[in-house]
């Protein structure tokens, strides 16, 4: 793969490329926007014949230096693949375009009107790991609600990110959009990755979407505002007066319906007054499903066929068929535990206690509080937003399922008529 | 004053009782927390006793370390203005509490419903200067919203706030809220600001009041979330078709009636077609209030009062009767100098052009964008919102005039019967 040369342009000009063209995007109307994602989906689907062999060069080297099998499933890309990844883009044309959206409004007592509408961030700069779909559907997501977007894709799979943006930036030329609207920095390597995150005022808002290292690297090294998106160690906490048949299903549903996601169980909590009454049902379907419980003393006590849970544990966002397991003396106790250890991601009482679940979804402070249902339905998809740009879990700006809203700041429109200030 | 001792709680000691306090005033509800603002309103009025003799205690540091007049006369405190401070605060307890306040919901088709409410962020660190009063004022809005709030002001201020917060926690005692729940770290001097910019997951946003060169320091140095307010070098552009009234009356009022704001006007751009015809009348006006015009060679030809402009006027935030002035060929050029030189607070543009008013507002990326108003409009007071956190510069979470809402979080609360995610 061609690394910088001395005639290729430096990672500054790629942004200052991308602000100009957020001017364009900044003001083209949903149907420009929208013959782009055509164009895109198009280009993905039609493309297979120079996708595929770079993302064959990525396998390859992936084999070589040993990348896992579960990383390399989610680099490969096949023309099935290609269709589904083009459809979702298709899928982002039926969204309603979040650009000029009036939010509120009012006429001052001096006759001028104020109105607050939604407006691109302008450059968006995304950090992210080997997955190409995300650098195809985080661009349609950028480009559908105004914004330039600058990606730093893992260098296992610069070869297929590569080609894609190019595909990417051709379909966009010729819909009239500016090409560098979209851009990878891959060929910058990891100094790329620090570059972007010191880039205050040339990029307005970073989102890292990875693995919990990566976000908490950028997190913490990012000089650029960031959106912090994904960690989540789950629980659910079964009440005494939890329904038997609920807590069986929503515990094996959140566990085991797709364990490596965020919003997937990991630690269970159980009130002590119910624990004999409910843990051995539950856990057993689990232990059905393969799922290995790692229990506290009296979890153990109550459901042999578990391993002993240490203070890692607690701590662990497993994203395997692994629970942690716990019997706490009541609701307070259960709150207690997730203020210690939750990444206030989601979680979920199941109740049949009035009281206690106003208390839960009160006193809980995390991005989805639950009462009787399955923390997996944190999800942007679910929550009916169409498309998802990940789960926030910090409190600034975004906090859960973000959609397309999400991806845009606010401005305030005045109109005056010579009015001055007393 | 005392300083740091062995027997002295810690920083971090401070920290974590703010942030149990702020379980506490999370589900408070607002009558008790107007009580708390009642009671603090109270204690400011009536304490004249101890406030006054620790507040001149610090003006005679200032004098002694050479504090400008101008911070002496932000730092000085009088019976008249304690009474302004109490009634502020009281003004507050007439605002709607945000907390809670439904922001969307539905039922999912699943019969599981969803409802984002607005949830205080916890706890909020303050950074800010010798202005005793940002110490009452801010408080008072953090509680009013539900938060915790950790105080850092000058040096210069120490002993007046010392003691102004004493009188804060006693009134938080005195209803039954947690004394903790307003807390100063000026003890800790620097490092403790330092420290404050570190402690993630210990504050939850950190809010920079104050110079231009404070809030660069905390932006570049914070891992906490940081809301940048602020630094405004203000635009107005006065296009080809402006009324003659409208552009020297908007242009005073923007400039002159309080000049060391970040919404007053710091660089007039003139179209080249209505120089001639607007020039002199606007900097007449303004150079009889006394303002130093800094023209480009196209004003000082128009007008000979003024000194020669040179790039570092179009890059001042003056906060002073000082006003650059540049001649531009058109809107284009206009909008191209705004990009180049504007901090995104505020600009507007003076027409009679339907079609430029409405390139203008939609072209132009900043927080408040106007057409034939005064600059002066940008203020959380004039927008309606009863009370002001400050004006952000910033894209992520607020924009603008910030209210009480803009000093809040939101969560989703997930009611459920059962269900599981198919």
């Amino acid at each position: 793969m061609s690394h910088t040369t001395l005639d290729a342009p430096s990672l500054t000009d790629k942004l200052l490329a991308a602000r100009t063209a957020s001017l364009t995007l900044a003001t083209a109307n949903a149907d420009l926007k929208n013959r782009a994602l055509h164009a895109i989906a198009d280009a993905v689907e039609g493309g297979a014949g120079t996708i595929l062999p770079a993302n064959e060069l990525d396998l390859a080297n992936g084999r070589e230096n040993g990348l896992s099998k579960a990383l390399q499933d989610r680099l490969a890309l096949t023309d099935a693949r290609l269709t589904v990844l083009a459809d979702a883009v298709r899928e982002i044309t039926t969204l309603v375009d979040p650009v000029g959206e009036s939010i509120r409004g009012r006429v001052l007592p001096n006759g001028v009107r104020i109105d607050q509408v939604r407006v691109p961030f302008g450059v968006v700069g995304v950090i992210y790991e080997a997955r190409p779909n995300v650098t195809v559907d985080i661009a349609a997501l950028a480009l559908k609600s105004g914004n330039a977007v600058v990606l730093r894709g893992g260098s296992a799979a610069e070869n297929t990110n590569s080609v894609l943006v190019s595909l990417i930036q051709e379909a966009l030329a010729s819909v009239g959009l500016p090409a560098d609207s979209v851009q990878t920095i891959d060929e910058f390597g990891r100094d790329g990755a620090k570059e972007l995150m010191q880039a205050r005022g040339l990029v307005d808002v970073l989102i890292p979407r990875g693995s919990a290292s990566l976000i908490n690297t950028v997190v913490a090294e990012s000089k650029v505002p960031v959106i912090e998106t994904g960690a989540g160690v789950v629980h659910v906490f079964l009440d005494e007066s939890a329904d038997e048949k609920w807590a069986v299903d929503i515990v094996h549903n959140a566990k085991v319906q797709r364990p490596s996601v965020c919003n997937a169980l990991e630690t269970l909590l159980v009130h002590r007054g119910a624990a004999e009454r409910l843990l051995p049902a539950v856990l057993a379907r689990l232990r059905a499903s393969g799922v290995v419980i790692h229990g506290d003393d009296e979890t153990r006590a109550l459901f042999a066929d578990a391993v002993a849970a240490t203070e890692e544990d607690w701590q662990a966002e497993y994203m395997s068929l692994d629970l942690a397991v716990r019997v706490v003396g009541d609701i307070d106790e259960a709150m207690e535990h997730i203020r210690q250890y939750s990444t206030h991601h989601t979680e979920s009482i199941i109740t049949n206690d009035l009281g206690n679940a106003e208390r839960f979804l009160n006193e809980v402070d995390s991005a989805a509080v639950m009462v009787n249902a399955s923390t997996r339905f944190t999800d942007g998809g679910e929550f009916g937003f169409g498309a998802e740009v990940g789960i926030s879990t910090q409190k600034l700006h975004a906090r859960g399922p973000m959609g397309l809203p999400e991806l845009t700041s606010t401005k305030w429109l005045v109109r005056g008529s010579g009015q001055i200030r007393q």
